[in-house]
């Protein structure tokens, strides 16, 4: 999630200064600095690679509807002897992550975040159906609980992904998904969501195949202002999490190692 | 390996009809199109994650010695609500890849390369005791026999690494290594090397602690001509080469998919 479009309301509801310091007492328990280091309870394992990562070009759709990805040709094979672009890049576009920092004046940023913290047991649930009737869905602590019926307790230091299936509209104005007034319509973890996953699971990053962590029609963004305070980051824009078995997956997050970076695009792999 | 300083030298050498029919001839038979797609012969596994990758800052060192990263603050918490930057970025720079499309015409470019080319067997060759020794040290065949005599032969679809303990250089002046007269003094393969991996192996990709796959003094960039144009993959500027196993680790490359990209930054992590 990013740029236009919204600083009004984030910054209407970073001064409502309850719900502030509730999404703060959320995370004190696990911020940054006192996340567990994660650690491999045994050896991961795999046999194939799932690219969860889509191709970013200029036109790549994007949260605020505006370019975000400038790509200029600035040597050239036959003029120079090799091919070299200049990019010009706003942080949040494309499969990106966001790091803590991009809600917080102190959280990490995306080159601070250690390697281990990037490297997760993944958990797919799947809400497709659910997003198909209702692209406003967003993903409930119900959700969590009926993957865990079937799959087992969250692991620690886990990685909870989002498949709404809404990968495919990439290409598409289905991917925003707005309505006349400019609303975007597409699904979100619900702001529960977040809340349970940090104060009853210790689960390290979530990720979305849609624009935002919040679904579309959000005013609060309640996700972004519980989760990245809370020293944890997200991944929004992925694909192909449909092709990921629903646990036992290794996430890995080639996310920006730039200094200070608030995020940006990410070369995301599951490893099944 | 990038920008200024070499483009004569590179356009002198592509003019020299022999030779680059020579390196497409080595490469003829394992062009991009020709390529196996790699398959994993048995199940990896792993229990720590090594983080291959460079933090990446506007004063890091460069092959031409210019600035080639920029990052922006363009919007801010105090202001908009959270926090937004502008990279601006010349691909070559910090640990990244080389794709084949930085030295061919109709190379793939970065985000044409498959996930599975990019999750690979990882060998790490130590140059480091050669290297202190001798900075403009170049990895053999023999280096490689030697290797194998230790290790087995290398895997198909391999990555092989160079650890020469240059990354520890990073932040000094000796990482570049420049003589009076410009020229640099830094290890790199030797261009005997890149065509034994191509025409005694099936190595898919090559990785360099140093800023450049050719050794610092080059002239013929060789080990660009002729690996690149054989439709394969290099990573330049990787660091803890040294805390990973000589066999046994797989090499992530979270590569750039950046549609044209001839390379680029790069998240690059061991899983060992």
């Amino acid at each position: 999630m990013c740029v236009a479009g919204c600083h009004e309301v984030v910054m209407r509801t970073l001064s409502r200064r309850g719900f502030f310091k509730g999404a703060a007492g959320a995370g004190a328990a696990f911020a940054a600095s006192a996340l567990p280091a994660p650690a491999m309870a045994q050896a991961a394992s795999f046999t194939r690679v799932i690219d969860l990562t889509h191709t970013l070009e200029p036109h790549f759709p994007t949260f605020g509807n505006e370019q975000q990805v400038w790509v200029d040709k600035i040597l050239s094979i036959e003029k120079d002897g090799y091919n070299v672009n200049k990019w010009t890049i706003i942080e949040h576009v494309g499969t990106h992550m966001d790091a803590p920092s991009h809600f917080t004046k102190d959280g990490a940023s995306a080159d601070a975040l250690p390697a281990s913290a990037l490297v997760l047991p993944l958990a797919v649930i799947d809400v497709a159906a659910k997003a198909e009737k209702d692209p406003d869905y967003q993903l409930t602590p119900d959700d969590i609980r009926a993957w865990e019926s079937a799959n087992g307790r969250l692991p620690d230091t886990a990685c909870v992904a989002m498949n709404s299936g809404w990968d495919r509209h990439v290409g598409t104005p289905k991917f925003r998904n707005a309505d006349a007034q400019g609303v975007m319509h597409f699904p979100g973890f619900h702001g529960e969501t977040s809340e349970f996953l940090l104060k009853e699971r210790r689960v390290q990053g979530i990720v979305v195949d849609t624009l935002s962590l919040d679904h579309g029609p959000s005013k609060d963004f309640k996700v972004h202002l519980t989760w990245l305070p809370a020293g944890r980051w997200g991944i929004e824009g992925a694909a192909n999490l449909g092709q990921c078995p629903p646990k036992g997956a290794t996430i890995v997050v080639g996310g920006p190692k730039i200094k200070g970076a608030t995020g940006g695009p990410s070369r995301v792999f599951a490893l099944a």
